[in-house]
C-alpha cells in the first residue's frame, strides 16, 4: 500500500475481531517497526508479544479496573468523533484479554530518570511505535496505539518480566478489524505549521 | 511508494544537494507527520519550517560549535559503518546552516517535568516525526531524525521564539539527497521480539 495512503487512514481501530494473527505478520510488523529512526541508530527497542490467555486476562483484568475509574460517559455535548474515541477506548480497555495479540514497546534507558537525556528512550521507541501502527494498515490489521500499561504498571512488569531499567512505551492491541478503516480526524497542517518562527 | 519499501530504505541522508524544496513538498510532509497517533487523538505536535538564511546559520552555527567538543574521530577499530555514520554525523551537524529546509518538532507539555505523565508528550511528537522520516523517503527527499537542538537548546529557542512550555523533540535536515536511499542497517528482528515474556 501506499505510503500516503496507509498513513491517512490509520484509524485507530479499537474493535478487533477475535480470528487469530499468523506470527509471521506479526514479524513483519516488528521488522517495519524496527526500520524506524533512532539516535546514533542506538536502536533501543524491545518488543513483547503476548498472545498467551493468562497474560492476556491478567493485564486486561488490571487495566479495565484502573481505567474503570477513569472513563466517565462522554460529555452530552461531545462531538461525534470524542464520543467515539471515548466509547470506544473504553471498549477496548474492556477487551484487551481477548485481542489476539497485545504488543508491548519498550525501551532501553540509556540515561536514568530524570537525567535531561532520559528523553532519547522515546526518541527510538515511539519512532518504531508508530512504524508498526502504519504498516498493520497496511497489511490490513486493526491496531490503536495506547498507552494503557501506564495504567497497571506493576501487573504488566510482573505478568511479563519486565526489567526495572526497560521503560514502556506503548501497548498495542493487533488483530483483524471489526471496524473499517478510514481517514484519520485531524487538525488542517495550517494550525500546526509556523514558518520560520513560532 | 510502498509501505515497506519506504521504511526500509529510508536511510538517515546526512548529504543534501542546495537546491531548494518545493514549500508545497513540505506541506505534505507535515500533512504526513500529522496523520501519526497521539493519545486520545491529542494531537500536541508544533512544527517550525525553517528555510530562513540567518535562522538556519545562527542555528547550525550553535549546533556546530557545540558538537565540536563531542565529536572526535571514529575510532581505528569501528566497523564501516558506524564509521560513516560518526562521519555523516559530524557532516551534518556542520552544513546546518546550509541545508535548505529544518523541521524542529516540538510537542505542547500537558504535564509539568518530572510528571510521570510527562512521557505524553513524546508519544504525539516522536510518531509524527518518524511519519515525515517515512514520508520523505517516499517523495524522495534526504531527510535525517537528528536530536542536534539539545546541543544548543537556548540559540534554537531564541531564534526562532519557541515559548518555555514547549518541548524540542527532535531537528529534521531535509532537501535533495546527496547520498543514495537504500536498505537501512539494523538488528535482526529475533533479537528484539520477546514471545509472551522477556
Amino acid at each position: 500500500m501506499d505510503v500516503f495512503e496507509a498513513m491517512g487512514s490509520a484509524r485507530a481501530i479499537r474493535y478487533l475481531k477475535p480470528d487469530p494473527v499468523d506470527p509471521e505478520l506479526i514479524e513483519k510488523l516488528i521488522w517495519a517497526a524496527t526500520r524506524a529512526s533512532s539516535p546514533g541508530n542506538s536502536q533501543g527497542w524491545d518488543f513483547v508479544v503476548i498472545t498467551d490467555a493468562d497474560a492476556k486476562a491478567r493485564i486486561g483484568g488490571a487495566v479495565a479496573d484502573a481505567m474503570a475509574g477513569i472513563f466517565r460517559e462522554p460529555p452530552a455535548d461531545a462531538d461525534r468523533s470524542v464520543r467515539l474515541m471515548l466509547n470506544g477506548a473504553r471498549a477496548l480497555a474492556g477487551s484487551l484479554a481477548t485481542a489476539p495479540v497485545l504488543v508491548l514497546v519498550c525501551g532501553r534507558m540509556v540515561y536514568p530518570p530524570g537525567n535531561p537525556d532520559e528523553q532519547l528512550v522515546w526518541s527510538a521507541c515511539y519512532p518504531a511505535a508508530q512504524n508498526l501502527i502504519v504498516a498493520a494498515r497496511a497489511l490490513g490489521l486493526g491496531a490503536t496505539f495506547t498507552t494503557f500499561q501506564r495504567r497497571a504498571e506493576q501487573v504488566v512488569r510482573g505478568t511479563l518480566g519486565i526489567p526495572d531499567e526497560v521503560r514502556m512505551a506503548a501497548l498495542i492491541p493487533i488483530g483483524w478489524p471489526d471496524r473499517e478503516h478510514g481517514p484519520v480526524n485531524r487538525k488542517p497542517v495550517e494550525e500546526v505549521i509556523h514558518w520560520d518562527r513560532w
